[in-house]
């Protein structure tokens, strides 16, 4: 792996979108509703990716480089860039390229969708 | 496995009040934290556990025993009584025992909880 880059495929990212109109306790969920929920929980349901997000939140400017992540959560370039590549993948953040560096940002509104389909209507 | 019973150990019981006063976008998560809102939200980022708790909120009296839920999930009695032990134990489901059957239902807020560790302020 080199200069933090990782592919990104749009394999899960629909989760996100459909999340917002149909939660946990508002009906007796589908079997493919719980599959597309799970996979988006569980994208967030790891300890070093909440602290990812976690992390990103809390620079100025609300992005973060994987080299701006690799000494906060003491973990290498590629493990850091393998779980922002699953954060990406299921639509919980963006990715930038710009120069020889990816930034990620949390994508505007995707944790509320996430959180609304544990909860609806807080 | 009998009678649908599943025994109760308070291990992570905690998970869900302390995920009041956190939430992973209003600072940056100490290790800590991270472990423990993992491991709330792993509780329920399986599709089955999903698609229990659901089919218990949309009970008419919002509790279900291990005989209502074994046929809507297609499973037998104990995996479906694993799955809820886990959801007792992350402190979302709350198990009482009544004559020989278990009665699941969803712990008053603790799903609402969870939800705010992804999204504070919704």
């Amino acid at each position: 792996m080199h200069n933090g880059g990782v592919t990104t495929a749009p394999t899960a990212r629909d989760a996100v979108p459909e999340a917002c109109c149909t939660s946990l306790t508002s009906e007796a969920l589908s079997v493919e509703d719980a599959q597309r929920f799970a996979q988006l929980l569980k994208a967030v349901a790891e300890p070093t990716r909440l602290r990812l997000v976690s992390l990103i939140a809390a620079q100025d400017n609300k992005e973060a480089c994987v080299c701006d992540l690799t000494e906060p959560v003491g973990l290498g370039q590629p493990t850091v860039s393998h779980h922002l590549k699953i954060l990406v993948d299921a639509g919980i953040l963006h990715r930038e390229k710009r120069g020889v560096w990816a930034y990620y940002s949390i994508v505007p509104g995707a944790l509320e969708r996430a959180a609304a389909v544990l909860s609806p209507g807080r």
